[in-house]
C-alpha cells in the first residue's frame, strides 16, 4: 500500500494505540489474567529463581538458554566489554556535572548515545545479524559501568573500574558501592534484574522498535528507549513505593494512614497494576527474596502490604488490588545497598537486555513503523499576509 | 479501556501502522494529490517565498504568524539562546572525536541530550506550557551552534561563536563557514530551511511524540527524533541526489546513464516521492532558488531533471515521476557552501522546529502512546532446565 492509499484508507483505532497490534514477537508475553509472564516460553520468575543473569541475557539475544560451555563463553565475552572507550570515559565527568534536575536517565541517555558513536555503531540495516547482536552486547555490557560512574561522579566519588571476574550482577554492585558485595546481595539483585529484563510492550520498548524500524544504529534505539523510560507516565519507579513506607513510618500508623489516603481517593504507590488481576508474579518472587534477608524493614513492608490489601478489599471491594513490582523491588534494592536515586537506573540496567532483544527482532523486519496524523485544524488555505 | 480489555480486543492494522491515525494535529498537513502542504493553513512554500525563518518558527510553536513587534521580540529571544552552556561546550571536542562512522547525527543526538541536562530540562508533564515552549526554544536555538561546532571540531577547525545580530539562517552559515555570508546565500538557505520545518507524520516526528507521550523532557524527545532521523529508511538525505549528478558528470552522459540505470531496475536518487503524484512543491520552489544563482552546475541539474523525467515517462509510462525535495535541496545547499556531510544535519536544523511543535501539541494530551505486540512463539510454557 502506498502512503497515499494508506491516507485514503485511514484506519481509526483507540487513543494512544491501545490494543493496536504493531508487531509480532517471539520474545515473550504477559498473561495478566493468569499472573504469568515469560521470556521465550520460560516463566520469567522461574528463570530468576534458578538461573544467572548472563544465562537469561543469552536466552533473550540468542533465542535459547546456553549450555555450560556456551554460558561460560558468553559470560567471558560480555565481561570483556565492560570497560569504556577512552573517549566516553573522558566525557563522563562533564555528563555527570550536567546532571541535576533532569535526573540520572538523562545522563544514561547521553552516555549511551556517545558510546555508540565512540564504538562506531552503524545502521542496523547496513550490518549483518552477528554484528547487530555484538553491538547490543557492547552497549548492554557497558551500561553498569556508565551508570555507576555517573552516579559516583555526581556524588564526588571516583568511578570504580569494572572487574571481569565478577558476574554482571556482582560487578554492578561492586562498581556502585566500591566494595565487593556478599553472595546474598548479589543473588538478590540478580533475581531482581532477571525479572525486569522484559515485560510486554511498554513505551520504551516500543520506542526502541520504532527507531530500529528506520534502520538506525543500536545506540540510537537504546538512547530513545531510555528517553521514553524517563517519562513520568512510563512507570517503573520503585522509589515511590519506599516513599510510602517512609511516609507511614511506624506500624501503628499503617491503619489510619492507609484509610485516610484511600478515602481521599489517592492511589497508594506500590499497589495495583494495569495488567495483573492476580498477584503480580514479580512481586511474589521479590517478597521471597526480601524475606530471605528478614529484619524489621522487611517485616514492616509485609505488614503494610497485609493492611493495605485488607483495607483496599474493604473499601474498594471487587478490585483485588495487590502489590505491584515496584513495592518489593524497592525493598530488595534498599537491602542490597542501592541508593534510591539509582533504583530506576538499576531497572534500566536490566531492561537494556529486553530492549536489545526487541531491536534485534525489529531489525529482521524491513517495514518502517510510521502511522499518520489527522489534520483537524481549519481546512481552507489562508494567504500569507504580506506575500 | 484497561490494558487487559485492550489486549482482549486487539485491533489488527496494516503493517508498520500504515494509515493508522495515531493522533489529531493542528500543525499542518500534506495533500499529496494536490501537490500542496501547509503549516497551520499557510502554504509552506508561500511562507518560504515571503517570510523569514523566525516568523515561521513563531507560527509553528506559538500557533500564529507574529506581527512586527512580536517578530522582533521573538527574534531577539531566540538569538539570545544560541550560546551553549559551558558544560556542553567543554564536552563537544569529545563528542566530535567520538564521531566517525556513526555520522554527524550521532553527535547531534548526544549533544542535544547533554544540552537538555545542562539546562535542567524537566518532564513536559511537570512544567507549564510556557516553560515547555521555552525549553523547545532553548534546544532549537542551540542546534546550529551544536551542529557547526561538531562539524568544525571534526575537521580540525575552531568552532565559531554565534552572533546575535544575524538571523537564524545567516548565523548558521556564518558559524559553519566562519565567514559572513552574502544576502543571496542567506536567503537561499533560509528558504530551504523554512520548507523543511515540517512535512507530515514521518518516523522522527512520530518518535518525538511517542517519547513526549510518556511525559519525558524536551531533550529526550528531540534526541529520540534525531535517533530516528539517522535511520537509512527515514529519508531526507539530499546528498544522494548530488551523488547522481556527480555520477553522470557531463551532459552527453545523461541519456545513456539514465537509460542504463532505469532499465536495470534501479531507482534514480532524487526522483519519485511516496506521497506526491504531482510535482513536489518543495522541489519547484527550490528549483527557482537554484536558478536565481544560475551557472553551469544549476544548468546541468535542470538538464538532468528534464532528461530523467522524459526517459522515465517513456520507460515507465503512467508513473509521472518528478524530482523530490532531495534533488534541488542538494543543489541549493551546495550553492550556499554547505559541505555534503552537513546536508542532513542542516535538514535537522530546520526540522527541530517541526519536532518542537509536535512535542508541544503531544504534551497537551495526557494519553501515553503504547500499542501491543502479539506473541507468536510457541504457546506452552516450558520448564526451565535445571530449575
Amino acid at each position: 500500500m502506498s502512503v497515499n492509499e494508506a491516507v485514503a484508507a485511514r484506519v481509526e483505532v483507540p487513543r494512544g494505540l491501545a490494543g493496536v497490534v504493531v508487531t509480532d514477537t517471539r520474545i515473550g508475553d504477559v498473561r495478566g489474567d493468569e499472573g504469568f509472564y515469560h521470556y521465550r516460553q520460560y516463566s520469567a520468575v522461574d528463570l530468576a529463581r534458578s538461573r544467572g543473569f548472563e544465562d537469561v541475557w543469552h536466552l533473550l539475544v540468542h533465542g535459547e538458554l546456553p549450555d555450560a560451555r556456551r554460558a561460560e563463553a558468553f559470560t567471558a565475552e560480555t565481561a570483556a566489554l565492560r570497560m569504556l572507550p577512552d573517549g566516553v570515559r573522558e566525557a563522563l565527568p562533564v555528563v555527570a556535572a550536567a546532571g541535576g534536575r533532569s535526573g540520572p536517565l538523562a545522563g544514561m541517555r547521553t552516555a549511551l548515545s556517545l558510546l555508540g558513536a565512540a564504538k562506531g555503531f552503524r545502521p542496523v540495516y547496513d550490518i549483518d545479524a552477528d554484528r547487530r547482536r555484538r553491538d547490543t552486547l557492547e552497549a548492554s555490557a557497558a551500561v553498569p559501568t556508565l551508570l555507576t560512574a555517573l552516579y559516583r561522579l555526581g556524588n564526588g566519588l571516583e568511578p570504580v573500574e569494572p572487574r571481569e571476574d565478577l558476574s554482571y550482577a556482582a560487578n554492578y554492585l561492586y562498581m556502585l558501592t566500591g566494595k565487593e558485595p556478599d553472595e546474598e546481595r548479589v543473588r538478590a539483585i540478580e533475581q531482581y534484574l532477571i525479572s525486569t529484563i522484559d515485560h510486554g510492550f511498554n513505551a520504551s520498548t516500543f520506542t526502541a522498535r520504532v527507531i530500529a524500524s528506520t534502520g538506525a544504529d543500536v545506540a540510537a534505539c537504546l538512547a530513545g528507549a531510555v528517553a521514553a523510560l524517563s517519562g513520568p507516565l512510563h512507570g517503573g519507579a520503585p522509589s515511590r513505593a519506599l516513599d510510602t513506607l517512609d511516609a507511614i513510618g511506624v506500624p501503628e500508623r499503617i491503619d489510619p494512614w492507609v484509610r485516610e489516603h484511600v478515602l481521599a481517593g489517592e492511589r497508594i504507590m506500590g499497589f495495583g497494576h494495569a495488567i495483573y488481576r492476580t498477584e503480580d508474579p514479580r512481586s511474589r518472587m521479590l517478597r521471597e527474596v526480601a524475606q530471605r534477608f528478614g529484619g524489621p524493614r522487611v517485616d514492616f513492608a509485609v505488614e503494610v502490604e497485609r493492611h493495605v490489601e485488607a483495607i483496599l478489599a474493604e473499601l474498594k471491594p471487587g478490585r483485588a488490588l495487590h502489590t505491584n513490582v515496584e513495592y518489593y523491588a524497592g525493598v530488595v534494592m534498599e537491602l542490597c545497598g542501592v541508593p534510591r536515586e539509582m533504583f530506576t537506573p538499576t531497572f534500566a540496567a536490566a531492561r537494556v537486555v529486553g530492549w536489545s532483544a526487541n531491536i534485534l527482532e525489529q531489525a529482521e523486519d524491513s517495514k518502517i513503523i510510521r502511522p499518520v496524523a489527522r489534520y483537524v485544524g481549519e481546512g481552507a488555505p489562508v494567504a500569507v499576509p504580506g506575500a
